[in-house]
């Protein structure tokens, strides 16, 4: 029998989870210096919590929990003629896996109220699942790591966020754009043109006009059932590049009579305002930019205000990071009138950034510094007691557990990458030293204690 | 709707996560000093790996997930008066959440042993689910972490563990009791007396010693079906104390006749050599001790040569760390002669006596050093600016979001334990200072930025 894993699911080598961890750690770091807290919910929760929070083809994709005991029963107790698969499922199974860190975090947020000091600023870093077709680069289980303000509606909490991305992505060292929309913006142009329902066109439109030219987008638009006035006034939308300044102008002017676009415009720049506040503290931001891009159109039905979306310049990839702003997260339980704004950062997918730019810092905490190899037993014992020395110390150190030949010592310390190698033989016992060899350099020397604590 | 979560599962709070990510921390430091790396393995296994590992009880207590897709199909296609929940789950459900990490990482050591560097050390903090009922500090989603050595049976990794138990609960504050016993010493004694299906008899017998005294344990052990020989046989056993260099010499002298049962006194023997060779490194070790405690029989058709468990000495509560050798753990997945040696810390049980002894560290890395309190619109971003420039130095800043009274600002810094209130108001701005607050102290001062970096 040859074991395996579900399909979609993976695990992780030591090499592979030092990389993680590098990316874990850099995330953490920059959210505490935004005073954010990490908090944790369960794997499973209620399918009641889960359930029609992601739309019917979210629902399907939820991993449901068999019941525990006597499933079956209540399921013949019912003609079971009368059951689909969908309907019984309800009678089977009471839980499901987690699907993001939102729904969960809104559930968590209602459930804790009397716990939790508002304005409340969580980070969360969990691995969700979700039953999509497995293909390249999307997985049954993977992690999310999201940051939110929920019991706010400052703007501040927006410009802090995009310093957030600005921070995470400048300490990995990945150079990004960081797109920006408001769900206002997209809800005056509705306005303007008087078709709501189309809006979702309209934004696919705007994201075709540099591959087909706006002639064949207008086509396209007319296609789709709009009228020509209406394609007439998306014209200067159409038509808007530049600085986020002269989009802001451009949209200004357009959205004049809707006062939901106005209000959407004057948060932008608000935003931006604030940003460019934040950037007088810092040096260099050669690696950042933002851009107001009026295609972007993600959770269209959930965000309020503010949509975000980080691209990564240097590889073919799709956004590592996105979020936005939500009036009524917590609503659906009950808790009405709570205003938050969060991003999540994809952490699979920095660390294919990672992984194609070659951008991991050498130093991983994981290596063992040195390890000792031995010629024998006594020489093991010896080896054990300068490797607790060194390890009271804080040195990383391995002691070869088998008494065998030097060269399969030796072996193992090279595929493991281990950079010092101490060798003990009878001499170096009767001496109170060991023979330190650097695995790199090929240098070798007689060393007591103190020198080997000074050479490591 | 009142939103809750499945039963025995939790919520981690802020603070509650802050004390986990100390004890999770503190163990990953000491396991790198030992040179082991970490791994992590998928929540999901399929079926086909997880049953029949843990006992038909196990087997039961498995969470099973749900086919996705039309499962109740595969049910109907067949006569349903045939099928009980048992054999049905098989028909709708492929999948179940991991159990434990060790048939996990015996399952990853098979799967990746081309990749794998043997001896292979690893260790692994990840939840495992259990559909035990829910009872005070027993939980259907828990945190284990594991640290193994496979592919090597030398029983310096036995005396390393020891180390590392130690090191833990030092670092810890928590003082312990490491209890050592061995498989084959027990299965001595069943040679002895000729009869290895009361093992479990006698080792439950040899708890009850304490507490019951000697005559009265004799005759249980006669009621059970021991010969009036065996248990005179046992005699010597029942009476050990004292040290354990003393209680393996009456193992030696009764057991002189089983080879077995010598092999597993001279393995004891020298793994507490080298336990006191490490020794010699340490200063102290006033809160570590070692007793051969021949009642422990955790996981004994599992375990084939060392065995360990841990208690806190000053609390009551059962054991926090669990382990032993085991010579076989892969051959169930087609990997035989891989030996290897193991233990588990329970994160869940080290919480709980941290909290009942109070022994938290007060500093938390969590927690925000300064928020900006502000006096308006103005104010706010001037403190952005400020916050900004802290954080790039490392501290973690906040600002308050929302423009509203001074009083509700400090109420929120207040609640939130932070040290330090930074006030601007117009003056501050003009001056370009805060106006620095201890909230501690009370002490409050104008400083400008350099003197502001150097206070906190």
């Amino acid at each position: 029998m040859k074991p395996s894993i579900p399909k979609g699911t993976r695990d992780f080598t030591p090499e592979e989870m030092a990389k993680r961890t590098y990316i874990f750690d850099t995330l953490k770091k920059v959210f505490r210096t935004y005073g954010f807290q990490q908090i944790e919910t369960p794997a499973m929760e209620n399918l009641s919590t889960l359930m029609g929070k992601y739309g019917e083809e979210g629902d399907k994709l939820l991993f449901k929990i068999l019941n525990s005991g006597d499933w079956l029963s209540a399921l013949t107790s019912n003609s079971a003629s009368d059951l689909t698969s969908n309907s019984a499922n309800k009678l089977v199974s009471e839980k499901g896996l987690r699907y993001d860190l939102t729904v969960p975090f809104a559930r968590f947020v209602v459930q804790n109220r009397e716990k939790i000091v508002f304005p409340f600023r969580r980070y969360q870093i969990q691995p969700v699942w979700r039953a999509d077709r497995p293909q390249k680069g999307r997985y049954r289980e993977f992690y999310q790591c999201d940051v939110d303000v929920v019991g706010t509606d400052s703007l501040l909490c927006e410009a802090e966020l995009i310093s957030i991305v600005k921070q995470v992505y400048k300490s990995l060292g990945i150079r990004v754009c960081l797109k920006l929309n408001n769900r206002k913006i997209l809800a005056g142009i509705a306005e303007l043109i008087g078709m709501p329902d189309k809006l979702t066109d309209i934004t696919v439109a705007i994201d075709k006009l540099d591959k087909m030219g706006l002639e064949k987008v207008n086509e396209e638009l007319l296609d789709k059932g709009l009228t020509t006035e209406a394609v007439d006034k998306l014209q200067p939308i159409f038509n808007m590049e530049g600085s986020n300044e002269k989009k802001l102008q451009t949209l200004k002017e357009v959205l004049k009579d809707s006062l939901v676009g106005l209000k959407g415009i004057e948060e932008l720049e608000q935003i931006l305002a604030l940003t460019a506040e934040a950037c007088q503290a810092e040096q260099d931001d050669g690696g950042f930019s933002i851009e107001i891009d009026l295609t972007l159109a993600r959770g269209l039905n959930y965000y309020t205000g503010a949509i975000f979306e980080v691209k990564a310049l240097d590889v073919e990839i799709g956004s590592i990071t996105g979020g936005g702003r939500y009036d009524n997260l917590t609503g659906i339980f009950g808790m009405p009138g709570v205003s938050g704004v969060g991003i999540s950062f994809g952490a699979d997918r920095i660390y294919d950034v990672l992984n194609q730019l070659n951008l991991y810092p050498e130093t991983s905490v994981e290596k063992t510094c040195i390890m000792f190899a031995h010629f024998g037993e006594k020489e093991r014992k010896y080896a054990f007691r300068w490797a607790e020395e060194l390890r009271s110390r804080g040195v990383n150190a391995e002691v070869y557990p088998d008494v065998c030949k030097i060269k399969k010592q030796m072996d193992y310390a090279n595929r493991q990458q281990i950079q010092f190698v101490a060798v003990v033989g009878e001499t170096e016992m009767q001496n109170n030293t060991v023979n330190l060899k650097n695995m790199q350099s090929g240098e070798q020397m007689q060393v007591n204690m103190q020198q080997l604590v000074e050479k490591i």
